[in-house]
């Protein structure tokens, strides 16, 4: 018998025929003799809609009414979803946040799990239940609803998984893995069958966003192994485990598991910066305060006593970073300042560059025979990054992609 | 300081505007310097189209799915209440049963409350806001999710008024207040100022259904004032007290305070039951275990040693009570039975009939007058019905009102 936590995502319990098709997968994971604790997220658009509602009330509503009121879409569908399974002649019980034990920091809109009581979802299990939770969601010591923020439910369900020491955490999602490449730009992308929490993770951010960076970083922490597969077909789907884990085989031919390209890429350059001690942290500890998410940062360019900076972001904060860049000038803290979003990020992933020479060369090679220019570079054990033009970002994806031997 | 609780149903929070109306006079109150706790219901018709989406994937939803899936409407209204106070600058917090303390028994779909533990609330009160809680619901001893069944956010409302002592339960609803007949039949009807609990619930179980009977009971057995009041205007409605509190004038005067009637009766007689000790008993607990609520009882015409029976209930109930009553005569219980559903109850109200007499007489001879036969007579200390044809309604209800000189 094994302990399974599966995942649904909004998309894959938008209606009930979906409904039904989630149920029928849930029961047959049940059929096999396994334990099953199953992790919804809202049906379809409830979420949006609920959002539009209450922008007819409000346009600045509390965070703590908002978590109130949305966390009622995935009580909703885990409810809806443990009725289907009743019809199916399954036993099964939906669990809220509050129910399921979701104890989390009191941070509305954006809470972090603290701990799990699993014991009530122990006890449904050991009674023969499938276990049927609302992700997103938990509550904090005051009694009162958290929601977990942007990718929330598949961080249910790894918290989850942990709780409960589960053999698997299976995310079904609307795509069927994780591909050495968006599919929708490389035709010949493969599905990978398997990849190590850090790759997974450097995928991630890099843009593909089939798990969230959270979730992966817990089920690493835990050790949980992650199935990512399709709600929509039967394939295999990408294990994301630990290296060790993995078929010898591939860690060690694979000095390159995959090329992820991000589009949502704002660069920003602070010209003539004073060169002295203090103004770097200044500039970013202003800008955390504001809640912007750094990626890259170059400092380059002596001038007199002063140095140019650029760092990247996502576009979605380009009006807070504009505000903020702007007020840099006025003080003097830079002379001139310039805003870039026709730019784009490429990056190739893989465990494997750690004992491999000559991955970076190889790859600004590549981008130079296609003519293709490198404005910023970032490494890290695991990853190359190079900002380009957003134009190039296809043919440079499709360049490196070949290059590395990925369509194998 | 006053402590008011006041209660809107589903059709007063139907949509945005209506939202803000009730904000407006939520906050009305609160302006006068009073600690103000609201009860809604879900808006407009949510709780159909929740049910009409989990008919979609079950015939036959556990309760306990059922109520984890129904709660979550008033969790939408209430949160978007106190999001819509927020806008309006007023600090107002949401709480669900589970965290504004409703401790029920255990009974989906029809759970009792139990208790209250009302300590958040008070304290949300004592940090000056506006407490928004959900009507219909509280959670058990499991911290499984209970629903009231029906009329049940009225009840929440008076239970939460005697948790918090409050001074009055306003209930706001689509009408302005109790009359002393249906409106629509009788033009010239009257708003009453105020009525006893006792005529108020012979009024509410006889079909004049502005407020649920089990809260009136509630609110008679802890003395808290209930205030019937539209939430479309702003007239002063009708106080539903104790007699002792109510203006002598009203109590010495009025001997009938009201004309109730409702149609939604269905008559069942059992020809030639054996006239044998527990034959009655036999028959109303297998009514009682089928759930159907019986109103009149009667038992009259010995034939050879057998008697004719006759009940009355509601006509939702028709399908089980045909088909029970059908058993009874296979079993030979009955010789025979008769349903009719082409018949209606009218009844006088008023706590001053048990010091006066004739009342019986006066009314029975007004229905006369108009040619109006009266099928079954039932009475109690402060009413008395008669079952009539379903086409003479109208006309015995307008007889009546004048007859007891209710108009004026």
């Amino acid at each position: 018998m094994a302990i399974v936590v599966q995942k649904f995502g909004g998309s894959s319990v938008a209606d009930a025929s979906r409904m039904r098709r989630v149920a029928g997968r849930v029961a047959a994971e049940y059929d096999k003799g396994n334990q099953v604790t199953v992790i919804v997220s809202a049906m379809g658009d409830t979420t949006d809609d609920l959002i539009a509602l209450a922008k007819q009330v409000t346009n600045s509503p509390s965070d703590r009414e908002m978590d109130m009121f949305l966390s009622t879409g995935e009580q909703q569908s885990a409810s809806l979803l443990a009725m289907t399974l009743g019809e199916m002649g399954y036993q099964a019980i939906s669990l809220n946040g509050s129910q399921a034990g979701y104890h989390t920091d009191g941070r509305y809109a954006k809470a972090k799990i603290l701990s799990i009581d699993s014991s009530r979802v122990k006890k449904e299990l050991s009674d023969g239940k499938i276990v049927i939770i609302t992700g997103f969601q938990g509550i904090d010591q005051n009694g009162d609803i958290n929601t977990l923020g942007r990718g929330g439910s598949d961080t249910s369900a790894v918290a989850m998984a942990v709780a409960l020491d589960a053999d698997v955490c299976e995310i079904f999602t609307d795509v069927d893995g994780v591909y050495t490449a968006d599919p929708r730009i490389v035709k010949t992308a493969q599905k990978m069958a398997e990849i190590s929490y850090d790759e997974m993770l450097e995928m991630a951010a890099m843009g593909a966003l089939v798990l969230q960076p959270r979730s992966v970083e817990m089920a690493k922490q835990y050790n949980i192994k992650l199935s990512v597969r399709s709600s929509f077909n039967l394939s295999e789907g990408t294990m994301v485990q630990e290296v060790a884990q993995m078929s010898k085989n591939m860690e060690q031919e694979r000095i390159v598991c995959g090329v992820a390209h991000d589009t949502n890429v704002l660069k920003v350059t602070l010209f003539a910066v004073p060169d002295m001690p203090g103004i770097a942290g200044k500039i970013f500890v202003g800008l955390a305060k504001l809640g912007v998410n750094i990626d890259m940062i170059i400092q380059s360019g002596n001038r007199n006593d002063c140095q140019d900076l650029s760092f990247t972001c996502g576009r979605d904060d380009q009006q807070k970073v504009c505000a903020f860049v702007a007020g840099l000038v006025d003080q003097g803290l830079a002379e001139d300042s310039k805003i870039e979003d026709d730019i784009a990020k490429v990056s190739i992933v893989g465990a494997g560059m750690i004992s491999n020479t000559g991955v970076a060369a190889t790859m600004f090679a590549a981008l130079a025979e296609i003519g293709c220019n490198i404005d910023m570079i970032s490494t890290s054990e695991i990853k190359i990054s190079c900002i380009i033009d957003e134009k190039r970002v296809k043919d440079a994806v499709l360049k490196l992609h070949s290059e590395f031997k990925l369509d194998a």
